[in-house]
């Protein structure tokens, strides 16, 4: 099949190669440049890739105007036996995210279940990478994912002024295969597909946005939050579920007090850091074990996908399956990288003084 | 203001009275009996007709066949600190629900987090209920149920034969005022209210249901599943979402896990009881205190409600003010409750030898 005009493809090796080099080169230990490059090269695989590649150059401005500090270290500033909340210290926000994981199963081996939440924690990327973390070692896990003040730009059900970000939920839980990945924004259209679609000045679809008026639009470019003066009036994205918005309103307000409130945090100010990130993980050992829970799982993806299709759809699945399909054509084809993306990551590369080939590669 | 034609408004008390009567006579000890009689005029009271009185008959109905036993006990069947597997006894579902959470605020007291599931649990009535008696006490909660296999008339995302219950989820939070209660069903329209459109004759709200082909429907009487032969085949509730259902879908699957799947049960067989319930409870005070977080909830509604409307709205509001504004306004003038309602609570009482007064009383 030809490539896309414009776009070619490259192999996940590369990018992660390219994306340390620039971490590295923005002041990161080369074990946690190579986390993050890897986080966002996983994204572009599961076809995320609003969460991918793309980002570099935007990682390296956040480091030279001091939201990130590379290397940054991590500190627990509250713990209970099955808590806790974890200062990030503005590292990249991947790596504080893959600590509170990590330290959530450790805590959740150990009582059943854990909840971690954070402090100065920026960007994390893809947030089901983290339940999928938890299920990939058969845990269950459900994160959430909040965003600074100057990221509301998602109004409240009945609003027409930004009082919440796109504030995304996940959940995950380990099958005989990939595991179920649930990654959601509980708004109508995530922040980045919105930014993608007005580069490529394309509409956004119907039923997703409003203008600043509250009357509905499909242009991106209503929403100026983010790209002009933050406190200038904005259209907003609207919360989730069309005719019944106030369901995916309250479950944004469910992400902000589990992601912000819980830390400690009061919305209607600045607080340091771009992401509220929390994790609750539940360890199926302290129920009826590891295995029965999988193999549980299993069988309720299996009587999912044995309904009969309805008109217009091709086959059930279950969430996530696309994804992992999506990847495993990648890994065998190369993630295609579009001409203006790879400008991008060769922007940030110069900016740090590393040299980015001109050219994607296989 | 003239009552409704057929609608007369009766008091709260003698709501609780009659309901209590009729449980007793069912066999349930008084205390439990004025529980669930309790929990079911709340309902009423916060505008969940389909939750409230209506539901004596079925009960009678639910004891008469054996799915409820008043009285049971409930008994822990697995316990790690932060965690319990609670069989309740197939007793009404209210006393295993409350018991349940009165259960999981303890555990939440000590060690920050604690999350119930359990097995035999009759049908709980307003999921809501049980988030709003944690943060009435101070704590953050979120609650699921998922239904019985005979009560999967929710059709997967993308597929036309019924999967899934309609699978409610529930989150709470405390204020200086009244908690923040979100209760919403992961599916386009919930189970009761289809059913209360039925009797009274009228349509389906577009895009909520489908018929056994899968193409759309206005219908509520293609839904058969529930009142014929469940296995004969039966039109579907659609998932929560419209075009973006896959999410409903998907929090459709968590709710399933977190209520049955954990609990060790197959939901692809006949398991004894109407619902799997489950609930986890977050203590503030493991992070930065109750105090401090009642504060900053109040202060995200207080910047909710802050937004300019958009048109059609007249303001903005928080989950569960509307229900707790109609308490207010139900508890001074009456409950409205129709003849054909009141008639199905006199039928329940003379089936358990109560003799219920003809009319509702103020």
């Amino acid at each position: 099949m030809a490539p896309e005009q414009g776009v070619a493809p490259a192999g996940a090796d590369f990018l992660r190669q390219v994306g340390a080099d620039i971490f590295v080169g923005c002041g990161a230990p080369l074990r946690e440049a190579a986390l993050v490059a890897s986080e966002l090269v996983e994204a572009n695989l599961m076809g995320y890739d609003s969460h991918g590649i793309v980002r570099c150059n935007e990682y390296v401005d956040y480091v030279h105007r001091g939201r990130i500090t590379p290397g940054a270290a991590h500190r627990i500033v509250r713990e209970q036996r099955n808590t806790a909340v974890v200062d990030c210290g503005l590292n990249f926000g991947q790596v504080g995210a893959t600590y509170m994981t990590d330290l959530a199963c450790g805590k959740a081996r150990d009582g059943g279940i854990a909840y971690i939440v954070s402090t100065r924690c920026s960007h994390v990327g893809r947030v089901g990478s983290y339940v999928q973390r938890a299920a990939e070692r058969g845990y269950f896990a459900f994160a959430t994912c909040n965003n600074q003040k100057v990221g509301h730009i998602v109004a409240p059900w009945g609003g027409r002024e930004g009082r919440l970000g796109t504030n995304p939920l996940a959940f995950g839980a380990p099958t005989e295969k990939w595991p179920v990945v649930l990654d959601m924004t509980t708004c109508m259209i995530a922040g980045g597909k919105l930014n993608m679609l007005k580069l490529a000045g394309k509409p956004a679809p119907p039923g997703t946005i409003q203008d600043v008026e509250g009357n509905p639009s499909t242009d991106p470019a209503v929403i100026t939050a983010l790209s002009l003066d933050p406190a200038a009036p904005s259209g907003t994205i609207l919360p989730f579920g069309s005719a019944y918005g106030y369901k995916g309103y309250g479950l944004s307000m469910m992400v902000e007090i589990m992601g912000g409130i819980m830390a400690g945090l009061d919305m209607t100010q600045h607080n340091p850091g771009a992401n509220g990130f929390a994790i609750i993980v539940v360890d199926p050992d302290a129920f009826f074990g590891r295995a029965a829970f999988r193999s549980l799982v299993d069988s309720m993806c299996a009587y999912q996908m044995s309904s009969a299709p309805a008109p217009g759809f091709s086959e059930v699945v279950v969430p996530g399956l696309y994804d992992f399909r999506l990847r495993e054509k990648r890994l065998a084809e190369g993630i295609p990288v579009e001409r203006s993306v790879w400008d991008l990551v060769i922007e940030a590369g110069k900016r740090v003084g590393v040299k980015v080939p001109k050219e994607v590669r296989a």
